[in-house]
């Protein structure tokens, strides 16, 4: 009888410096652009999945969510929080971790840094959606707020929706900065702009990333002109929206899941009936996309956990060949199932 | 700037490994006690928590569920499956993890196995229950299923109950043999049987732990005499009963959350609007635990994500003293928060 943890115990674990070494391994928009097509095809197979809206513990100053799915084979979840004020204090404003497990067993399969693969995922959803909807031959995006998701975005509108400027607006010129830099040499024509305006200046593709959690008003009604496609990301939970009414109701709307948009996207200014476009509709063609020139498309991000699902499944479809991961003695499991108290008690002589 | 992990981005851990170790320092009887003693502290301050009935993934053959809670400091939640099938294959029908996390940043601050855990926690609420409902003078037990729970519900009724003797019932006899033979030379009396009906036999308190999904009658109406406290522990999912309906009109009856209780637990059997008694209320002084001594008393458990974030909470403060953890880099913590991309670039220069 062994004492060592058996096979079944043992969880691989992606931890933040696999994860990067992964990034750096695949190459960041080539891992986006991966992400993207196992989005695309989860995204195909909509109705399969188990859906519901993320189930999110409030505080005043910020939100703790999990975000579970499963296609009926293979189960995920996701734990992230959303902290505006984390920044003031070194913190991140988002960390996440997630984890897929097996359907038939109830058995984990993989625990996984998700701080750094949202991001990766969140800038894959978005260039998905504006592959679908933004204008044909699209060039130029406005990148108004440059936090940490920003240059994500960038790259992921670059290696899927061919965009070769991007222009930067943000109202600390530090993130500005920061961004310009990280950017710098990467195939990209970066304009850094000294207003929002400036920044729209000749874009087609128009994204919101900020991150406050008061209603704001990063774009007006005039600031929006005929035929771009909006991608707002940043107004994603109950209270924090981006835009302002007007463009909504000039835009074709288009949400990932509309029960949990409703309560956390740019749509919570509409009333509960406004119609909108189910993203995963468009793909599998059942509806249309963008269906004229001067048409204003708006993809009312807030991010679902089917995304999250597809991102883990991308990062597990690499471990064997990369073997960027390690064992976690997770899950109790002795020889005997029945005998959870015995294997303490042999814990004793081991 | 550092290339390490910073302190932040590091997540205590404790493995299945660390777990037992942990349980043979304090003692599996003291830990139950302390387990208990932190239950009792947060249902009496029950109120105050963030309170929602457990989010399940079910499939044909398990579940899979969140359990979340929060006190408004600390947030707690825990991954659990319930594949009764999985003991045939040679795992466990039950296996956990759990995490808290600070609510004011959102950060995790623990991260640990859960499948030792909430056995110790169960059989701790169960005890703590029958403190307040069981008759006074209660000293024998009729345990009814042998499984992975009955050592932990056993010992948690000697060290909280003040239980003498065990009386064991399995439909598999090598269940009962293997619950025997952990509880010899533990201070109770074991008494082996052949049949329920042997096994209740004076006893005071009767504890049902069986794994069916289906609809089963563990016991029947005709077995339960007048003044015993029956602790009901294995219904706990939709279709999973362990109790004939008439037992049921005939006890008072506890809960821990109704609307996950009436969904869940033995109470599924009846009207939506049976009336119940939440034990936290018990416990308050609010409401009557036994009135008479002929009462049956009957506590319907399905446990609740409080319990586990009790039981989370205890580990806890046990880690600094006892150092059984490991940190796992799971927070990607860049120097400048808003630099999520700079840290993965300059990951490829470490």
């Amino acid at each position: 009888m062994s004492l060592l943890p058996s096979r079944n115990a043992l969880v691989p674990f992606v931890s933040v410096d696999n994860m990067m070494r992964l990034v750096l391994h695949v190459g960041i928009e080539e891992m986006m652009q991966g992400i993207a097509t196992e989005i695309e095809a989860d995204f195909r197979r909509w109705p399969l999945f188990d859906k519901t809206p993320r189930v999110a513990s409030h505080s005043e100053i910020g939100v703790i969510e999990l975000m579970p799915t499963s296609d009926g084979e293979t189960y995920g979840f996701k734990y992230v929080n959303g902290h505006p004020s984390n920044m003031k204090k070194g913190l991140q404003t988002v960390t996440a971790f997630g984890l897929l497990a097996d359907v038939a067993t109830g058995y984990p399969v993989m625990l996984s840094e998700m701080t750094i693969l949202t991001a990766l995922r969140t800038a894959a959803t978005s260039a998905v959606a504006a592959k679908w909807l933004a204008p044909k031959g699209a060039s130029v995006m406005a990148m108004i707020g440059n936090g940490a998701q920003a240059e994500f975005q960038a790259l992921a509108f670059k290696a899927i929706c061919g965009i070769r400027e991007v222009r930067l607006y943000d109202i600390d010129p530090v993130a500005t900065e920061k961004c310009a830099r990280n950017l710098a040499g990467r195939g990209l024509t970066v304009v850094p702009c000294h207003s929002a305006e400036q920044a729209i200046l000749g874009a087609q593709i128009l994204t919101t990333c900020t991150a406050d959690k008061q209603n704001a008003t990063i774009l007006t009604d005039n600031m929006v002109g005929a035929g771009v496609h909006i991608n707002a990301v940043g107004g994603d939970c109950p209270g924090k929206t981006e835009l302002h009414r007007d463009i909504l109701t000039r835009s074709s709307i288009f949400v990932e899941y509309p029960p949990q948009t409703r309560i956390e996207g740019e749509i919570q200014q509409l009333a509960a009936d406004y119609p909108v476009t189910e993203l995963w509709q468009v793909m599998t063609g059942a509806v249309a996309g963008r269906q004229a020139g001067e048409e204003i498309t708006l993809f009312d991000s807030v991010g679902f956990a089917i995304e999250d699902f597809s991102a883990l499944r991308y990062v597990h479809a690499q471990l064997k060949a990369t073997g960027l991961s390690q064992n976690l003695d997770m899950i109790a499991d002795p020889d005997d199932p029945r005998d959870l108290f015995g294997m303490i008690l042999r814990a004793s002589q081991g």
